[in-house]
């Protein structure tokens, strides 16, 4: 192999981690913003980030065209062919928690601004746990840490409690105030794509593990399951 | 390009696409099988399909590999590249179709033999579009036939308009009998599931779409959008 040819994957490989970058920094705002617009119950900020998740598709698009292209002109080997790989997975990945996002915010406008549904107070500590799981797993990708991505990955245990017992204060809250089923079913997918966020984050740790290792991440001990 | 080059990856398309079928086809028997469960309360049958959503998901890990595998020893060019790459994320979205027959089976146990739940009734209807969808939208794949893909792309509207009927019917249900509410919620996820893999095997249609002709599916006139 060519020093030209050597110099110019690793060109590739730091563009398609500034990608992976971009396209993460995007999703967790648009988590953020999602449950800023609950929380203040803003349709224009909701509005916003449905409107976004565009740029966040087109960064797939970008990222799997460049992975694709590095597979075939640069045929790379073991750990860089592992990582190409990985940063194809996790662009889908991220792809989803962007319209997990999108999906929270198109809810805002059901929630009327008078509820007074307590599990509106309790989503976005759960929220800032998922975003940081994906904010931290992303930091684990560019620095091909996996010791990183295993914490990450031990987390999702406490958005999956967060999830369980919103879950259960708010059938609660639905069987003793029948008139809020509407806004409360809402709020219950909400948790739910929160919950869906925290184990694609989890997906993203074990990729990373995968690709930094060479084999997969050992089963962890498994909080409730959340259903 | 020799002659041995091009037979191998004549070879491992009829392998890749043997692959996806026999995935395909297992994540269609896991749809079936949970909404049989669903309807016969059988804890057991739904805990076999749990069990079986393994397979489902080692199949996607052994067409990675020979997609990867086909990428960067053959460096195909064109439609055969856009197919490999399509495999590869087929496989993705279908190991996530497996999770959705899994987490439908895994609600069973918590429904009561003695439901009255009217949407019980109708879930099977729904789950046989979905699963319809899936199935043709496979075929479509091995055919490479982006005209069938197109029709199962345009289905998605029926199993959204399923599922907007259901979600009304369910609510009205929880607020005039709040008792079941935490029997109904389950039903409503379950409905949520299924319109997903509806979402879902659209998304393989425009995948087999761009596959198959090299640019985009145009965008459809959506029907109402689901939340």
């Amino acid at each position: 192999m060519t020093e030209h040819i050597l110099r110019a994957f690793d060109e590739e490989i730091v563009e398609l981690r500034g990608l992976i970058s971009e396209m993460g920094g995007r999703a967790e705002s648009a988590i953020d913003r999602a449950i800023d617009a609950l929380s203040r119950r803003d349709s224009g900020l909701a509005a916003s980030v449905v409107a976004d998740d565009k740029r966040i598709d087109e960064l797939e698009v970008a990222i799997e065209r460049l992975a694709v292209q590095m597979m075939t002109l640069r045929a790379p080997m073991a750990d860089d062919l592992r990582e190409t790989v990985a940063a194809l997975k996790i662009a889908g990945v991220i792809e989803r928690i962007g319209d997990y996002a999108k999906n929270i915010a198109k809810r805002v406008p059901q929630i009327s601004g008078s509820s007074k549904i307590e599990a509106l107070s309790v989503l976005p500590a759960m929220a800032q746990l998922a975003g940081d799981m994906l904010h931290d797993v992303l930091d684990a990708f560019a620095a091909r840490d996996w010791e990183a991505a295993m914490e990450v990955a031990d987390r999702d245990r406490a958005v999956d409690d967060f999830y369980n017992s919103i879950f259960r204060t708010l059938l609660t809250f639905m069987m003793e105030n029948p008139a809020t089923i509407g806004e409360a079913t809402h709020l219950l997918f909400i948790a739910k794509n929160l919950e869906r966020i925290g184990d694609h984050a989890t997906n993203v740790a074990e990729m990373v593990y995968f690709a930094a290792r060479g084999e997969y991440m050992p089963e962890r001990e498994r909080g409730h399951d959340a259903l």
